[in-house]
Protein backbone atom coordinates (compact mmCIF):
# COMPACT_ATOMS: atom_id res chain seq x y z
CA UNK A 1 0.00 0.00 0.00
CA UNK A 2 2.04 3.11 -1.04
CA UNK A 3 0.52 6.08 1.07
CA UNK A 4 0.81 10.07 0.01
CA UNK A 5 0.54 12.64 2.87
CA UNK A 6 -0.24 16.41 0.70
CA UNK A 7 0.78 19.01 2.80
CA UNK A 8 3.94 19.09 5.67
CA UNK A 9 2.36 21.14 8.46
CA UNK A 10 2.34 20.15 11.76
CA UNK A 11 -0.36 17.19 10.83
CA UNK A 12 0.56 16.60 7.95
CA UNK A 13 4.65 16.02 9.00
CA UNK A 14 3.48 13.91 12.37
CA UNK A 15 1.18 11.72 9.80
CA UNK A 16 4.35 11.19 7.83
CA UNK A 17 6.42 10.59 11.11
CA UNK A 18 4.36 7.84 12.49
CA UNK A 19 4.01 5.69 9.32
CA UNK A 20 7.83 6.00 8.46
CA UNK A 21 7.79 2.05 8.72
CA UNK A 22 5.29 2.27 5.77
CA UNK A 23 5.61 3.01 2.41
CA UNK A 24 5.12 6.56 2.67
CA UNK A 25 5.81 10.34 1.31
CA UNK A 26 5.11 13.28 2.79
CA UNK A 27 4.66 15.86 0.05
CA UNK A 28 4.99 20.16 -0.30
CA UNK A 29 5.60 22.80 -2.60
CA UNK A 30 8.70 22.11 -2.69
CA UNK A 31 11.35 19.07 -2.12
CA UNK A 32 12.83 20.03 1.84
CA UNK A 33 13.68 18.20 5.31
CA UNK A 34 11.32 19.08 7.82
CA UNK A 35 12.52 18.90 11.54
CA UNK A 36 10.00 16.71 13.97
CA UNK A 37 10.61 17.01 18.01
CA UNK A 38 7.91 15.02 20.12
CA UNK A 39 7.56 17.73 22.88
CA UNK A 40 7.88 14.98 25.63
CA UNK A 41 10.74 13.47 25.23
CA UNK A 42 12.74 16.15 22.43
CA UNK A 43 13.09 12.87 20.39
CA UNK A 44 14.22 14.71 16.88
CA UNK A 45 13.97 13.54 13.39
CA UNK A 46 13.84 14.34 9.79
CA UNK A 47 10.90 13.74 7.25
CA UNK A 48 12.34 14.55 3.83
CA UNK A 49 9.18 16.63 1.81
CA UNK A 50 8.78 16.11 -2.17
CA UNK A 51 7.87 18.60 -4.40
CA UNK A 52 4.09 17.21 -5.13
CA UNK A 53 4.50 19.04 -8.90
CA UNK A 54 7.37 16.30 -9.43
CA UNK A 55 5.90 13.64 -8.54
CA UNK A 56 4.96 11.30 -11.36
CA UNK A 57 3.80 8.06 -9.71
CA UNK A 58 0.36 7.24 -8.31
CA UNK A 59 -0.39 6.35 -4.77
CA UNK A 60 -3.10 4.03 -3.40
CA UNK A 61 -4.30 6.17 -0.34
CA UNK A 62 -3.54 10.30 0.03
CA UNK A 63 -4.10 12.35 2.64
CA UNK A 64 -5.05 15.57 2.46
CA UNK A 65 -3.42 17.62 4.92
CA UNK A 66 -2.79 20.91 3.66
CA UNK A 67 -5.06 24.43 5.40
CA UNK A 68 -8.71 24.13 4.16
CA UNK A 69 -8.28 27.33 2.50
CA UNK A 70 -5.59 25.81 0.28
CA UNK A 71 -7.54 22.64 -0.92
CA UNK A 72 -7.99 24.34 -4.57
CA UNK A 73 -4.47 24.64 -4.80
CA UNK A 74 -3.24 21.34 -4.94
CA UNK A 75 -6.69 19.62 -6.45
CA UNK A 76 -4.52 19.60 -10.14
CA UNK A 77 -1.99 17.48 -9.10
CA UNK A 78 -4.50 15.34 -7.17
CA UNK A 79 -5.28 14.00 -10.71
CA UNK A 80 -2.15 12.88 -11.49
CA UNK A 81 -0.87 10.55 -8.35
CA UNK A 82 -3.57 9.10 -8.01
CA UNK A 83 -5.03 6.02 -9.82
CA UNK A 84 -8.71 4.53 -10.48
CA UNK A 85 -8.95 2.54 -7.38
CA UNK A 86 -6.57 5.26 -5.30
CA UNK A 87 -8.72 6.60 -1.70
CA UNK A 88 -8.50 10.04 -0.66
CA UNK A 89 -8.50 11.02 3.05
CA UNK A 90 -9.41 14.70 3.79
CA UNK A 91 -7.15 15.17 6.95
CA UNK A 92 -8.59 18.26 7.91
CA UNK A 93 -10.27 20.54 10.19
CA UNK A 94 -13.85 21.13 9.74
CA UNK A 95 -16.18 19.68 7.53
CA UNK A 96 -17.80 20.56 4.11
CA UNK A 97 -15.04 19.94 1.31
CA UNK A 98 -15.65 16.59 0.78
CA UNK A 99 -17.79 18.19 -2.44
CA UNK A 100 -14.64 19.68 -4.06
CA UNK A 101 -13.51 15.41 -3.94
CA UNK A 102 -16.25 14.48 -6.86
CA UNK A 103 -14.95 11.57 -8.62
CA UNK A 104 -12.59 10.23 -6.00
CA UNK A 105 -13.57 7.86 -3.20
CA UNK A 106 -13.37 9.93 -0.97
CA UNK A 107 -13.38 10.48 3.33
CA UNK A 108 -13.86 12.97 5.90
CA UNK A 109 -11.20 12.10 8.33
CA UNK A 110 -11.39 13.45 11.83
CA UNK A 111 -8.44 13.98 13.31
CA UNK A 112 -6.64 14.54 17.02
CA UNK A 113 -3.07 15.34 16.77
CA UNK A 114 -2.03 18.67 17.90
CA UNK A 115 0.99 20.45 17.41
CA UNK A 116 2.81 23.18 15.88
CA UNK A 117 4.54 24.51 12.81
CA UNK A 118 7.05 27.11 12.61
CA UNK A 119 9.02 27.05 9.55
CA UNK A 120 10.62 23.69 8.65
CA UNK A 121 10.15 22.55 12.06
CA UNK A 122 7.22 20.92 13.71
CA UNK A 123 6.79 19.82 17.30
CA UNK A 124 4.04 17.59 18.07
CA UNK A 125 2.39 18.28 21.50
CA UNK A 126 0.05 15.17 21.90
CA UNK A 127 -2.50 12.20 20.44
CA UNK A 128 -1.80 10.42 17.08
CA UNK A 129 -5.64 9.22 16.53
CA UNK A 130 -7.83 9.67 13.29
CA UNK A 131 -11.30 8.41 12.56
CA UNK A 132 -12.72 7.12 9.41
CA UNK A 133 -15.85 6.33 8.70
CA UNK A 134 -16.09 1.96 8.66
CA UNK A 135 -15.95 -0.08 6.02
CA UNK A 136 -13.94 -2.30 3.96
CA UNK A 137 -11.38 -0.40 2.75
CA UNK A 138 -10.73 1.60 6.49
CA UNK A 139 -10.40 -2.27 7.83
CA UNK A 140 -7.77 -2.87 5.95
CA UNK A 141 -6.02 0.55 6.40
CA UNK A 142 -6.58 -0.15 9.70
CA UNK A 143 -4.42 -3.32 9.45
CA UNK A 144 -1.65 -1.85 7.36
CA UNK A 145 -1.03 0.59 10.21
CA UNK A 146 -1.18 -1.85 13.46
CA UNK A 147 2.15 -1.63 13.49
CA UNK A 148 2.21 2.01 14.09
CA UNK A 149 1.86 4.64 16.97
CA UNK A 150 -1.57 5.92 15.04
CA UNK A 151 -4.66 5.16 16.30
CA UNK A 152 -7.34 4.81 13.73
CA UNK A 153 -10.84 4.74 15.16
CA UNK A 154 -13.09 3.37 12.95
CA UNK A 155 -16.93 5.04 13.44
CA UNK A 156 -20.13 3.37 12.42
CA UNK A 157 -21.83 7.05 12.21
CA UNK A 158 -18.69 9.41 10.95
CA UNK A 159 -21.09 12.34 10.87
CA UNK A 160 -21.77 12.29 14.63
CA UNK A 161 -17.75 12.27 15.38
CA UNK A 162 -17.27 15.24 12.83
CA UNK A 163 -19.68 17.50 14.77
CA UNK A 164 -18.54 16.44 17.86
CA UNK A 165 -15.19 18.25 16.62
CA UNK A 166 -17.24 20.89 14.95
CA UNK A 167 -18.96 21.95 18.38
CA UNK A 168 -15.97 21.07 20.25
CA UNK A 169 -14.28 24.03 18.01
CA UNK A 170 -17.01 26.34 17.73
CA UNK A 171 -16.71 27.00 21.57
CA UNK A 172 -12.91 27.58 22.42
CA UNK A 173 -11.39 28.42 18.89
CA UNK A 174 -14.45 31.23 18.02
CA UNK A 175 -13.95 32.88 21.52
CA UNK A 176 -10.22 32.55 21.78
CA UNK A 177 -9.59 34.12 18.41
CA UNK A 178 -11.99 37.14 18.54
CA UNK A 179 -11.18 38.09 22.15
CA UNK A 180 -7.62 36.85 21.75
CA UNK A 181 -7.04 35.78 25.05
CA UNK A 182 -6.38 32.17 25.75
CA UNK A 183 -8.36 29.04 27.55
CA UNK A 184 -8.50 31.35 30.31
CA UNK A 185 -11.17 33.50 29.44
CA UNK A 186 -13.81 30.67 30.85
CA UNK A 187 -13.33 32.20 33.92
CA UNK A 188 -14.70 35.37 32.72
CA UNK A 189 -18.70 34.39 33.53
CA UNK A 190 -19.40 36.39 30.69
CA UNK A 191 -17.33 34.94 28.62
CA UNK A 192 -18.43 31.04 30.00
CA UNK A 193 -22.37 32.35 29.22
CA UNK A 194 -21.17 33.13 25.61
CA UNK A 195 -19.58 29.80 24.88
CA UNK A 196 -22.78 27.56 26.56
CA UNK A 197 -25.04 30.03 23.84
CA UNK A 198 -22.36 28.86 21.29
CA UNK A 199 -22.48 25.50 21.92
CA UNK A 200 -26.36 25.16 22.41
CA UNK A 201 -26.48 26.68 18.73
CA UNK A 202 -24.43 24.44 17.65
CA UNK A 203 -26.09 21.76 18.86
CA UNK A 204 -29.15 22.77 17.65
CA UNK A 205 -27.65 22.55 13.86
CA UNK A 206 -26.60 19.17 14.57
CA UNK A 207 -30.11 18.02 15.81
CA UNK A 208 -31.38 19.66 12.66
CA UNK A 209 -28.94 17.40 10.96
CA UNK A 210 -30.11 14.43 12.38
CA UNK A 211 -27.28 14.04 14.71
CA UNK A 212 -27.90 13.79 18.11
CA UNK A 213 -25.97 13.40 21.73
CA UNK A 214 -26.36 13.27 25.16
CA UNK A 215 -28.48 15.64 27.09
CA UNK A 216 -25.54 16.43 29.45
CA UNK A 217 -23.44 17.36 25.92
CA UNK A 218 -23.05 20.70 26.49
CA UNK A 219 -21.69 21.19 30.09
CA UNK A 220 -19.46 17.90 29.00
CA UNK A 221 -17.78 20.00 26.24
CA UNK A 222 -17.11 22.57 29.22
CA UNK A 223 -15.83 20.30 31.25
CA UNK A 224 -13.57 18.99 28.58
CA UNK A 225 -12.43 22.69 28.41
CA UNK A 226 -11.70 23.04 31.31
CA UNK A 227 -9.52 20.31 31.38
CA UNK A 228 -7.11 22.66 29.53
CA UNK A 229 -4.61 24.65 31.51
CA UNK A 230 -5.11 28.74 31.34
CA UNK A 231 -2.45 29.09 28.77
CA UNK A 232 -3.90 26.64 26.26
CA UNK A 233 -4.84 28.23 23.32
CA UNK A 234 -6.29 27.12 19.75
CA UNK A 235 -5.10 26.80 16.29
CA UNK A 236 -7.56 29.84 15.44
CA UNK A 237 -5.63 31.92 18.25
CA UNK A 238 -2.59 31.48 17.05
CA UNK A 239 -3.94 31.96 13.86
CA UNK A 240 -5.32 35.12 14.74
CA UNK A 241 -2.09 36.51 16.77
CA UNK A 242 0.16 35.77 14.06
CA UNK A 243 -2.43 37.79 11.34
CA UNK A 244 -2.94 34.59 9.49
CA UNK A 245 -6.01 33.61 7.40
CA UNK A 246 -8.01 30.93 9.84
CA UNK A 247 -10.26 28.18 8.75
CA UNK A 248 -13.39 29.64 9.63
CA UNK A 249 -15.09 28.64 6.71
CA UNK A 250 -14.42 25.03 7.74
CA UNK A 251 -15.69 25.70 10.82
CA UNK A 252 -18.02 28.09 12.22
CA UNK A 253 -18.92 28.72 8.27
CA UNK A 254 -19.66 25.11 7.52
CA UNK A 255 -21.99 24.96 11.12
CA UNK A 256 -23.23 28.50 10.31
CA UNK A 257 -24.40 26.96 6.62
CA UNK A 258 -25.94 24.54 7.90
CA UNK A 259 -27.92 26.36 10.42
CA UNK A 260 -28.67 28.55 7.43
CA UNK A 261 -30.06 25.46 5.36
CA UNK A 262 -32.58 24.39 8.01
CA UNK A 263 -33.77 27.85 8.62
CA UNK A 264 -32.58 28.05 12.43
CA UNK A 265 -32.19 31.65 14.36
CA UNK A 266 -28.52 31.18 15.93
CA UNK A 267 -27.41 34.85 16.53
CA UNK A 268 -24.18 33.96 18.72
CA UNK A 269 -23.05 31.84 15.80
CA UNK A 270 -24.24 34.36 13.22
CA UNK A 271 -22.41 37.45 14.92
CA UNK A 272 -19.37 35.49 15.58
CA UNK A 273 -18.86 34.08 12.47
CA UNK A 274 -19.59 36.95 10.69
CA UNK A 275 -16.75 38.73 12.47
CA UNK A 276 -14.25 36.18 11.88
CA UNK A 277 -15.37 35.94 8.04
CA UNK A 278 -14.29 39.19 8.34
CA UNK A 279 -10.89 39.32 9.49
CA UNK A 280 -10.62 36.51 6.86
CA UNK A 281 -11.33 39.23 4.30
CA UNK A 282 -9.30 41.93 5.96
CA UNK A 283 -6.50 39.61 6.13
CA UNK A 284 -6.49 38.72 2.48
CA UNK A 285 -7.00 42.62 0.88
CA UNK B 1 -17.67 82.41 35.44
CA UNK B 2 -15.59 80.35 36.00
CA UNK B 3 -14.57 77.17 34.15
CA UNK B 4 -12.25 74.65 34.61
CA UNK B 5 -12.28 71.79 31.99
CA UNK B 6 -10.88 68.67 33.56
CA UNK B 7 -8.56 65.78 30.91
CA UNK B 8 -6.49 67.41 28.60
CA UNK B 9 -7.94 64.72 25.80
CA UNK B 10 -8.65 65.55 22.37
CA UNK B 11 -12.57 66.89 23.99
CA UNK B 12 -11.58 68.57 26.88
CA UNK B 13 -8.52 70.69 25.06
CA UNK B 14 -10.54 71.04 22.18
CA UNK B 15 -12.98 73.20 24.71
CA UNK B 16 -10.22 74.69 26.40
CA UNK B 17 -9.37 75.85 22.94
CA UNK B 18 -12.35 77.29 21.90
CA UNK B 19 -13.48 78.66 25.39
CA UNK B 20 -10.39 80.29 25.38
CA UNK B 21 -11.22 83.83 25.13
CA UNK B 22 -13.13 82.81 28.72
CA UNK B 23 -11.87 82.43 32.28
CA UNK B 24 -11.64 79.35 31.40
CA UNK B 25 -8.52 76.63 33.36
CA UNK B 26 -7.51 72.76 31.74
CA UNK B 27 -6.54 70.81 34.32
CA UNK B 28 -4.63 67.39 34.30
CA UNK B 29 -2.58 64.77 36.11
CA UNK B 30 0.72 67.79 35.64
CA UNK B 31 1.30 70.85 34.67
CA UNK B 32 2.46 71.14 31.15
CA UNK B 33 1.51 72.65 27.81
CA UNK B 34 -0.29 70.83 24.99
CA UNK B 35 -0.32 71.61 21.38
CA UNK B 36 -3.49 72.22 19.42
CA UNK B 37 -3.58 72.31 15.73
CA UNK B 38 -7.05 72.72 13.39
CA UNK B 39 -6.47 70.09 10.64
CA UNK B 40 -7.99 72.03 8.31
CA UNK B 41 -6.06 74.90 8.45
CA UNK B 42 -2.89 73.99 10.28
CA UNK B 43 -3.15 76.87 12.51
CA UNK B 44 -2.16 76.06 15.83
CA UNK B 45 -1.96 77.39 19.47
CA UNK B 46 -0.57 76.12 22.96
CA UNK B 47 -2.61 76.27 25.78
CA UNK B 48 -1.58 75.19 29.51
CA UNK B 49 -2.87 72.59 31.63
CA UNK B 50 -2.85 72.92 35.50
CA UNK B 51 -2.05 70.05 37.54
CA UNK B 52 -5.75 69.08 39.26
CA UNK B 53 -4.17 68.19 42.49
CA UNK B 54 -2.40 71.39 42.68
CA UNK B 55 -5.67 73.54 42.20
CA UNK B 56 -6.86 74.96 45.28
CA UNK B 57 -9.65 77.72 43.83
CA UNK B 58 -12.96 76.69 43.15
CA UNK B 59 -14.83 77.01 39.58
CA UNK B 60 -18.30 77.36 38.88
CA UNK B 61 -18.94 75.00 35.85
CA UNK B 62 -16.78 71.85 35.22
CA UNK B 63 -16.38 69.84 32.65
CA UNK B 64 -15.03 66.15 33.03
CA UNK B 65 -13.27 65.35 29.99
CA UNK B 66 -11.31 62.39 31.10
CA UNK B 67 -12.21 58.94 29.34
CA UNK B 68 -15.11 57.20 31.26
CA UNK B 69 -13.06 54.19 33.18
CA UNK B 70 -10.89 56.92 34.51
CA UNK B 71 -13.53 59.11 36.04
CA UNK B 72 -12.64 57.47 39.76
CA UNK B 73 -9.02 59.19 39.43
CA UNK B 74 -10.68 62.37 39.91
CA UNK B 75 -13.50 62.14 42.09
CA UNK B 76 -11.83 63.05 45.37
CA UNK B 77 -9.93 66.30 43.23
CA UNK B 78 -13.79 67.36 42.15
CA UNK B 79 -14.25 67.99 45.54
CA UNK B 80 -11.69 70.28 46.48
CA UNK B 81 -12.35 73.11 43.05
CA UNK B 82 -16.31 72.84 43.16
CA UNK B 83 -18.61 75.02 45.54
CA UNK B 84 -22.55 74.08 46.54
CA UNK B 85 -23.39 76.18 43.56
CA UNK B 86 -20.95 74.86 41.22
CA UNK B 87 -22.31 72.57 37.86
CA UNK B 88 -20.59 69.96 36.93
CA UNK B 89 -20.72 68.52 33.49
CA UNK B 90 -19.74 65.48 32.28
CA UNK B 91 -18.28 66.02 28.61
CA UNK B 92 -17.67 62.06 27.61
CA UNK B 93 -19.01 59.19 25.70
CA UNK B 94 -21.75 56.93 26.32
CA UNK B 95 -23.82 57.48 29.70
CA UNK B 96 -24.16 55.85 32.68
CA UNK B 97 -21.98 57.79 35.00
CA UNK B 98 -23.96 60.45 36.55
CA UNK B 99 -24.60 58.28 39.44
CA UNK B 100 -21.29 58.78 40.79
CA UNK B 101 -21.75 62.50 40.59
CA UNK B 102 -24.38 62.50 43.46
CA UNK B 103 -24.56 65.59 45.37
CA UNK B 104 -23.37 67.57 42.75
CA UNK B 105 -25.78 69.27 40.26
CA UNK B 106 -24.58 67.56 37.29
CA UNK B 107 -25.11 67.36 33.49
CA UNK B 108 -24.60 64.12 31.01
CA UNK B 109 -23.66 65.88 27.81
CA UNK B 110 -23.40 64.60 24.72
CA UNK B 111 -20.45 65.87 22.77
CA UNK B 112 -19.87 66.15 19.20
CA UNK B 113 -16.02 66.79 18.72
CA UNK B 114 -13.79 65.03 17.12
CA UNK B 115 -9.92 64.97 17.07
CA UNK B 116 -6.93 62.86 17.99
CA UNK B 117 -4.50 63.33 21.07
CA UNK B 118 -1.12 61.85 20.36
CA UNK B 119 0.95 62.32 23.43
CA UNK B 120 0.76 65.98 24.10
CA UNK B 121 -0.44 67.15 20.86
CA UNK B 122 -4.11 67.13 20.08
CA UNK B 123 -5.25 67.35 16.81
CA UNK B 124 -8.56 69.20 15.98
CA UNK B 125 -10.85 67.21 13.10
CA UNK B 126 -13.92 68.31 13.42
CA UNK B 127 -17.20 70.05 15.08
CA UNK B 128 -17.62 71.95 18.37
CA UNK B 129 -20.78 70.76 19.20
CA UNK B 130 -22.44 70.05 23.00
CA UNK B 131 -25.99 68.91 23.62
CA UNK B 132 -26.83 69.59 26.95
CA UNK B 133 -30.74 69.49 28.63
CA UNK B 134 -32.06 73.00 28.80
CA UNK B 135 -32.60 74.76 31.92
CA UNK B 136 -31.77 78.06 33.41
CA UNK B 137 -27.88 77.10 34.19
CA UNK B 138 -27.63 75.73 30.88
CA UNK B 139 -29.18 79.30 29.36
CA UNK B 140 -27.04 81.49 31.19
CA UNK B 141 -23.89 79.32 30.08
CA UNK B 142 -25.09 79.12 26.53
CA UNK B 143 -25.16 82.97 26.46
CA UNK B 144 -22.01 83.24 28.08
CA UNK B 145 -20.03 80.90 25.51
CA UNK B 146 -22.31 82.66 22.70
CA UNK B 147 -19.08 84.79 21.74
CA UNK B 148 -17.37 81.51 21.12
CA UNK B 149 -17.34 79.00 18.10
CA UNK B 150 -18.37 76.25 20.69
CA UNK B 151 -22.48 75.59 19.57
CA UNK B 152 -24.53 75.07 22.54
CA UNK B 153 -27.63 72.86 21.83
CA UNK B 154 -30.23 72.88 24.75
CA UNK B 155 -32.67 69.81 24.48
CA UNK B 156 -36.06 69.27 25.43
CA UNK B 157 -35.74 65.57 25.59
CA UNK B 158 -31.82 65.10 26.57
CA UNK B 159 -32.40 61.08 26.86
CA UNK B 160 -33.30 61.16 23.59
CA UNK B 161 -29.93 62.63 22.44
CA UNK B 162 -27.86 60.69 24.61
CA UNK B 163 -29.93 57.59 22.84
CA UNK B 164 -29.15 58.75 19.82
CA UNK B 165 -25.72 59.05 20.00
CA UNK B 166 -25.19 55.75 21.91
CA UNK B 167 -27.05 53.72 19.49
CA UNK B 168 -24.57 55.48 16.49
CA UNK B 169 -21.64 54.53 18.27
CA UNK B 170 -23.36 50.63 19.15
CA UNK B 171 -23.06 50.42 15.31
CA UNK B 172 -19.67 51.63 14.30
CA UNK B 173 -17.57 51.44 17.65
CA UNK B 174 -18.38 47.60 18.05
CA UNK B 175 -17.60 46.48 14.76
CA UNK B 176 -14.92 48.72 13.62
CA UNK B 177 -13.24 47.33 17.81
CA UNK B 178 -14.26 43.82 16.95
CA UNK B 179 -12.78 43.13 13.37
CA UNK B 180 -10.33 45.57 13.65
CA UNK B 181 -11.45 46.98 10.00
CA UNK B 182 -12.27 51.11 9.40
CA UNK B 183 -16.03 51.74 7.70
CA UNK B 184 -14.97 49.40 4.89
CA UNK B 185 -16.72 46.53 6.51
CA UNK B 186 -19.93 48.43 5.56
CA UNK B 187 -18.98 46.79 1.99
CA UNK B 188 -19.44 43.52 3.54
CA UNK B 189 -23.08 42.46 3.50
CA UNK B 190 -22.26 40.09 5.91
CA UNK B 191 -20.92 42.57 7.95
CA UNK B 192 -23.72 45.27 7.43
CA UNK B 193 -26.87 43.06 8.59
CA UNK B 194 -24.92 42.45 12.08
CA UNK B 195 -24.63 46.01 12.10
CA UNK B 196 -27.99 46.42 11.38
CA UNK B 197 -29.15 43.46 14.03
CA UNK B 198 -26.86 45.84 16.42
CA UNK B 199 -28.69 48.89 15.45
CA UNK B 200 -32.68 46.85 15.89
CA UNK B 201 -31.71 45.42 18.79
CA UNK B 202 -29.93 49.33 20.21
CA UNK B 203 -33.59 50.96 19.49
CA UNK B 204 -35.22 47.98 21.06
CA UNK B 205 -33.67 48.92 24.65
CA UNK B 206 -33.93 53.21 23.72
CA UNK B 207 -37.92 51.77 23.50
CA UNK B 208 -37.79 50.07 26.65
CA UNK B 209 -36.35 53.30 28.07
CA UNK B 210 -39.01 55.29 26.69
CA UNK B 211 -37.22 57.16 24.17
CA UNK B 212 -38.97 56.58 20.43
CA UNK B 213 -37.51 57.49 16.70
CA UNK B 214 -38.56 57.73 13.36
CA UNK B 215 -39.51 54.33 11.89
CA UNK B 216 -36.96 55.07 9.41
CA UNK B 217 -34.37 55.12 12.29
CA UNK B 218 -31.87 52.13 11.53
CA UNK B 219 -31.99 52.87 7.89
CA UNK B 220 -30.99 56.57 8.55
CA UNK B 221 -28.15 55.48 11.10
CA UNK B 222 -26.62 53.12 7.88
CA UNK B 223 -27.23 56.58 5.90
CA UNK B 224 -24.93 58.22 7.93
CA UNK B 225 -22.29 55.60 8.80
CA UNK B 226 -21.97 55.60 4.08
CA UNK B 227 -21.70 59.28 4.26
CA UNK B 228 -17.83 58.36 6.11
CA UNK B 229 -15.00 57.73 3.89
CA UNK B 230 -13.60 53.92 3.80
CA UNK B 231 -10.56 54.52 6.24
CA UNK B 232 -12.49 56.36 8.49
CA UNK B 233 -12.30 54.64 12.23
CA UNK B 234 -13.78 55.48 15.72
CA UNK B 235 -12.04 55.80 19.12
CA UNK B 236 -12.63 52.27 19.95
CA UNK B 237 -10.76 51.14 16.79
CA UNK B 238 -8.18 53.06 17.62
CA UNK B 239 -7.93 51.87 21.01
CA UNK B 240 -7.86 48.40 20.28
CA UNK B 241 -5.47 48.52 17.37
CA UNK B 242 -3.11 50.22 20.06
CA UNK B 243 -3.84 47.91 22.90
CA UNK B 244 -5.50 50.54 25.00
CA UNK B 245 -8.42 49.83 27.25
CA UNK B 246 -11.58 51.13 25.21
CA UNK B 247 -14.70 52.91 26.87
CA UNK B 248 -17.20 49.65 26.28
CA UNK B 249 -18.56 49.96 29.45
CA UNK B 250 -19.98 53.61 28.66
CA UNK B 251 -21.55 52.55 25.60
CA UNK B 252 -21.92 49.16 25.05
CA UNK B 253 -21.99 48.00 28.84
CA UNK B 254 -24.30 50.65 29.25
CA UNK B 255 -26.89 49.58 26.79
CA UNK B 256 -26.57 45.85 27.56
CA UNK B 257 -27.52 46.20 31.04
CA UNK B 258 -30.34 48.83 30.03
CA UNK B 259 -31.45 45.78 28.02
CA UNK B 260 -31.38 43.59 30.98
CA UNK B 261 -32.87 45.61 33.50
CA UNK B 262 -36.20 45.18 30.71
CA UNK B 263 -35.63 41.68 30.40
CA UNK B 264 -34.87 41.86 26.37
CA UNK B 265 -33.09 39.29 24.47
CA UNK B 266 -30.31 41.09 22.56
CA UNK B 267 -28.11 38.60 21.22
CA UNK B 268 -26.12 40.52 18.62
CA UNK B 269 -25.78 43.37 21.44
CA UNK B 270 -24.82 40.35 24.40
CA UNK B 271 -22.15 38.99 21.92
CA UNK B 272 -20.80 41.71 21.33
CA UNK B 273 -20.39 43.01 24.47
CA UNK B 274 -19.26 40.20 25.72
CA UNK B 275 -16.25 39.94 23.95
CA UNK B 276 -15.52 43.64 23.61
CA UNK B 277 -15.39 43.38 27.36
CA UNK B 278 -13.43 40.68 27.75
CA UNK B 279 -10.60 42.43 25.43
CA UNK B 280 -10.70 45.19 28.26
CA UNK B 281 -10.28 42.75 31.39
CA UNK B 282 -7.24 40.94 28.89
CA UNK B 283 -5.59 44.38 28.38
CA UNK B 284 -6.15 45.43 32.05
CA UNK B 285 -4.07 41.95 33.24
Amino acid sequence: MKIAIIGPGAVGTAIASVLDTLDVTLLGRQDKVMTFEERDTGERKSIPVKALSSVTTTFDVVFIAVKTHQIDTILPQLKTITHAQSKVILAQNGSGLLPKLEGYDAYQAVVYISGEKQEDKVRHDKDYRIQLKQDAFTEQLKAVISTTALTLELEDNIEKAIWFKLIFNLGMNTLTALSRDTARLLKDDSMLELCKNLLKEGLQVANAEGITYEDSFVDDVIAAYRIFSDESATSMYYDTMNERVTEVEAIQGYIYRQGQKHQLHIPYIETTYTLLAHQNEVRQR
